[in-house]
């Protein structure tokens, strides 16, 4: 498959395994000419699914998709350490390793994260300069979208953790959206330089001489009104920022509804209002940013949601394209290298 | 004023100072007839702001509104240790003694977070068995609302702390709400054990064995969905899920006035839902939740938003008088003194 883009997928993965994933890699597939999709997983159960849904692997995209053969599955519950050691055939191992081989340039996956990053990290390698990997992801904004990481790999960070973060999304920004010098802030709970706790001091400290647009501290309600480009934060913060704001957007549109459908009057309103919710409803809807990435890793590993649609798991399969075509791995490790020359 | 309940206001605080506080007041007044209230602050001021507003200290209110002078005022930007040191007659270092001296039972203010925080340490001192006082605020909740602390007082925690938070947080709901056992959890990333960072995992030990009703780790989401009624955290975390929270809120309201004033449709459409709208509105009004308590010191502290308008000091006013009216600060006591006696 030459000058194609070439996606592997762990298709047994995520709460609903390849009856999901496989609608969403046609989905895929129908919109986009030059990408390639490989299924892993078992090849019984994925050709049979296929068939179930009316999917003709060998006919509109032949040369475009196919089966490679996995026998085992990594459970949700699995500990990374046993999913390395133990499941040298799992769906997930055998596709990380396609890309390791360079029959892939990236792979997607709604497995275990932990047993997602574990493996990645022992097949694929961080990057020069990188100690620890971190989980981005693209939130929606006033202005736009902000990327935000790390989202809960690393719950124990140091100062120097929180630096490389910095650079790794900068670039991420700077790559995928084709924006110069994107504003990178660090979250921390005021903006004046007094506050703030031990690991936010020491990082702040680092990145006054980061060759990035280092802004400085910015608050929790930055992440949403457009303020900056990118946040860094440790895992343990970032995770609980982003699950406090699911949590948020659920309790308002479960008083929305309560409210609509409270009486007659009020449903007769939601009737005339509807296409105004409908609009209103996608511009929040969290399917459009399903998909983090992985970065600081060697390639693009691309964690969806476990409980994705078809519409979410797509969205995260259109991610890892979009990476592979602005080589996002390439340019982190081109920053790197630079950093490492310049500090020996 | 027997049989009153007596709250001392810093009413020189917050971003407006008087010209809100001083309605807020009177607001109290008009429907809480056992409430009395000592306004602390500039009495030329506070006079000249009386007459401005037609206020008639002397008149309806009498002998439940005085003024107690104070020539100084905290700044924004002072330094705890400088208000402490330097500011001895600052409204609220008066409002503050005047809860030591037993003249008001509770104070409330809108001024500086951290000089408030400070003073009141130095002036009333945390209970026994209380090594750092905890802020602590309602949030509303799918099926009503939960206690979340700490939300800014402690950036830095051991396990030991949270311990203690959880135990004030678990008397504070027990007594404001009337509620038996409250089901009190510890805010992680994922609610399996081996998840978390250090400090969750050392808390988590600790609570175990804990005289309450402690049902373990809970996520973000959990802050809004009914499932837990105490959530503790440290400051850190605490404040920027806060913080993350209005930045939703805000955004969802942005989008949502955006939608509903795109065109002639939509705005009609708005026009016909507006009851609704309001209805909606009201039930996540953040105003209706301002005022956090600063538990863990011997006496009554409530700290508004110093954004807030006359609703939303005069439901910190409120809060203030709940906890009087229930005597947040003797049980803490009392169950602090049990717990050192079962250690002994």
């Amino acid at each position: 498959m030459p000058d194609q883009v070439i996606i592997a997928i762990d298709a047994m993965g995520g709460d609903f395994g390849p009856e999901v994933i496989l609608p969403a890699a046609v989905r895929v597939l129908e919109k986009q000419d030059n990408v390639g999709i490989i299924l892993v997983g078992d090849e019984a159960v994925l050709s049979a699914m296929a068939g179930q849904l009316n999917i003709d692997l060998a006919g509109a995209y032949a040369g475009r998709i196919e089966i490679q053969h996995a026998s085992q599955i990594v459970e949700m519950h699995d500990e990374p350490a046993l999913a390395i050691r133990k499941k040298k055939d799992s769906s997930m191992r055998v596709a990380i390793n396609m890309v390791h081989e360079g029959r892939a340039q990236a792979v997607v996956s709604a497995g275990n994260t932990g047993a997602l990053m574990g493996t990645a990290k022992f097949v694929l390698k961080t990057l020069p300069g990188i100690d620890r990997p971190a989980i981005s992801t693209t939130i929606p904004s006033m202005t736009g979208h902000t990327h935000m990481l790390d989202l809960g790999a690393n719950v124990d960070c140091s100062g120097e953790n929180l630096y490389q973060f910095a650079i790794m999304g900068s670039v991420l920004a700077e790559a995928v959206d084709n924006v110069d010098r994107p504003r990178v802030g660090l979250l921390n709970i005021g903006s004046e330089a007094m506050k703030g706790n031990a690991l936010v001091k020491e990082a702040d400290a680092l990145l006054a001489d980061a060759p990035i647009n280092y802004i400085g501290f910015v608050e929790g309600d930055d992440i949403y009104n457009g303020n900056v480009d990118v946040i860094v934060c440790d895992g343990f913060v970032g995770n609980v920022s982003l699950k406090t704001s699911e949590g948020v957007a659920k309790m308002i549109s479960h008083f929305m509804k309560q409210e609509f459908t409270r009486n007659i009057y009020s449903k007769l309103a939601a009737m005339i209002a509807m296409p105004v919710l409908k609009a209103f409803r996608s511009r929040i809807d969290p399917r459009a940013y399903n998909g983090a990435s992985m970065l600081g890793l060697s390639s693009i590993v691309i964690k969806s949601h476990g409980g994705a649609d078809v519409f979410g798991f797509a969205n995260a399969i259109k991610i890892a394209v979009l990476e592979v075509e602005k080589t996002v791995p390439q340019h982190i490790r081109a920053r790197m290298e630079s950093l490492l020359e310049k500090s020996l």
